[in-house]
């Protein structure tokens, strides 16, 4: 991997670079239609000229280099990421996806090789949804599934979408041209940290992505019954954290036996939420997610079971909300070999694991073949500052990334 | 008790009428030194003096009647409860002490029935707390337990009690004149609605009160590892609130199998709260009561030693402190004895019970023998405006403190 190795000190210092853009001088932040959105798409757009790539942004305000084939009419292969961020978030999140792809392309560039394909990368500029709320709103834009009632979304300034790209200089009523024709689409490829800790724990630089979890989320309200912590007897009571917590530990003891699932209680509202108020009334919400639809719904419907079970039992009253529902998307068989076949290639366990969060690539399956590669990120931090890799992992990388492409090349 | 039902009467009619004087026109407030505290006590001295009674407001701003004894020299008998309500409050919670006395006494006026003892009734101007973050405040200034930092505290709007105590009329510097003196006092009787639904469940009018229970309150805080709820295996994670529901659920069991200990955890902070976040930091509290502190303290002990080993098995950093601890107060042997022997006497099984809440008996205990007697209330709901006692139960309570009144007489 010795080659890669002054290639992924090219990647770590750009992804530095990237992460100085930010709206807010205190942490790194950069939303959609920003100012350093642009800027990003400038930067990013600057590296493909000088990886012999031409570029142009598309109508959703997406940033695009293309290292051209050697033959005519040829195939795409679509590499990339994003380049937005959230609030507060790390600088390697998306972004490695980008600037790792492009640098590739610059080695390739200075050897002269050329593939039966065009390399086509995408800087997305919205994959966490962060500005106004609806996430994937770059590579959305590219499948046909923009719409049209997206122009009132606002952002925490009243500033709606359509609003919003004007004032980028991009126009709402002409995102449809962004939309990329299924012909000629060999595929998508994108390279991601990991955002969890399985390849920190399992001791390995990559991991090729079986697939990317669907997700059904849920609010869950419970009614009990208020009162004086120091009058009601405990057999009187129906206190409605007290049920909450039995439920959250039914969520966590069901999904802990169930592989392949995960499920979480996140985020919990009490009230009156007192010291000296038995409980009245509790809202709490449930995720879960599997790569195996079929397995998360029969993991979620054991554990409304079990909560229905635990709310007649304590004579609390049960509300259940779904609020959001993925389905699974798998990555493509040939795709997934190729990376797999690319780490036993450089000496590498291949580790197949799948993606708990939601990717770019979710999106771009619609209209393509989709992989993905995992790079260890530290401690399966993300979305904070603290997100950290190493240049020795982007090197392997790189590497793996180069021997898929090659493969592709002779396929 | 048909003698009782038309004092009853006049005791719900009184109630309605003070159940007016808010500081809040939308709902039931009144709190220490503020306007309507001024036109409560003016209202209860009205009701005092045309029970033949002598009145005084002391330095504290508590309203005192006395209905003068037959004999010179004689003891004090002190009856009362509270006229201040928490925001948001029921017309019951306090008042039915003050307002039951005082129509005892016009009865014993028209009767002119005469004690060998005064009988001094108090209108505590704050046992709630509300306005100064500090409770029992009227009580607490009769038993020289008053403390001068507390001329520091501050309401809602910035305002010091010792300011509010100026404009008030009053003067801080001088509320060790309301000192009560600890000899020839007989005793401190308070009637006060149950704030609980034990007597309601037992189809009881009336309870006599062993003991006010001792609570210590705790936070707990735990330190877990936040994470993506969709990356991190079940395996994997340190959740902060599933370990927390797993407290909460030891708490719940523990207690419920000690009787004569009522435990809570009423209150619960989780960060960050987001729905497709694993909880990475939980506060929640810990209030546990008993009339028997040596009981409370021997559950408590095992409710932390569960907490700790659910801490250490799910590598969660726990740290537990106290907030609050306050001894359980024993009601007076015979003042209890004479309460009970008048229950039994008007045809009523004597049920006695311990007060989970907190009142001015806790204080007055320092200074004298107290004992306390419970009406009835529905659903045992307090501190809100649905507060509710029959005059049916309330005619009851008034035989009982009659019958008990004329036991001292002929003790």
């Amino acid at each position: 991997m010795g080659e890669f190795s002054e290639l992924a000190t090219q990647v770590m210092a750009r992804l530095e670079t990237l992460g100085t853009l930010s709206q807010d001088p205190h942490c790194l932040d950069r939303r959609y239609l920003t100012d350093q959105h642009k800027l990003a798409n400038q930067l990013a757009s600057g590296w493909m000229i000088e990886a012999g790539m031409t570029t142009w942004q598309d109508a959703v305000g997406n940033i695009w280099g293309r290292y051209t084939s050697s033959v005519p009419n040829a195939p795409r292969l679509i590499m990339g990421s994003h380049l937005d961020t959230v609030p507060n978030g790390g600088k390697y999140d998306g972004m490695l996806g980008v600037v790792a792809a492009i640098s590739l392309v610059n080695m390739f560039d200075g050897t002269q090789t050329k593939f039966p394909f065009h390399i086509d990368i995408v800087g997305f500029c919205d994959e966490e949804g962060t500005r106004f709320g609806t996430t994937l709103l770059g590579s959305r834009a590219l499948t046909g599934k923009w719409q049209d009632n997206w122009r009132h979304l606002k952002d925490v300034n009243g500033i709606s979408l359509a609003q919003a790209m004007t004032n980028f200089g991009l126009n709402f009523d002409e995102v449809a041209s962004a939309c990329v024709p299924r012909t000629d689409l060999l595929g998508y490829i994108e390279l991601h940290i990991e955002q969890g800790p399985v390849l920190e724990q399992e001791n390995l630089p990559v991991g090729v992505v079986s697939a990317i979890a669907g997700a059904k989320r849920f609010n869950l309200h419970l009614e009990g019954m208020a009162g004086h912590a120091g009058t009601v007897p405990m057999s009187m009571r129906h206190d409605a954290l007290s049920a909450c917590a039995e439920m959250i530990l039914a969520v966590e003891h069901i999904s802990q036996h169930r592989p392949g699932v995960v499920a979480t209680v996140g985020k919990i509202e009490n009230f009156p939420n007192g010291v000296n108020v038995i409980s009245g009334r509790t809202l709490f919400s449930l995720d879960i997610r599997s790569e195996d639809d079929a397995l998360r719904d029969t993991v979620l419907a054991e554990i409304l079971q079990n909560i229905e079970a635990i709310a007649t039992k304590r004579q609390v009253k049960l509300t259940v909300e779904q609020t959001h529902s993925a389905p699974a998307v798998h990555c493509d068989k040939l795709l997934k070999q190729a990376l797999i076949d690319s780490v036993s290639a450089i000496g590498l366990t291949p580790l197949v694991l799948a993606s708990g969060a939601g990717h770019d690539a979710m999106a771009m399956a619609d209209i393509c073949p989709v992989a993905m590669l995992f790079t260890r990120c530290k401690g399966g931090i993300s979305h904070h500052p603290g997100e950290s890799i190493t240049q020795e992992d982007v090197a392997a990388s790189l590497a793996v990334l180069n021997n898929t492409i090659r493969t592709l090349k002779h396929a």
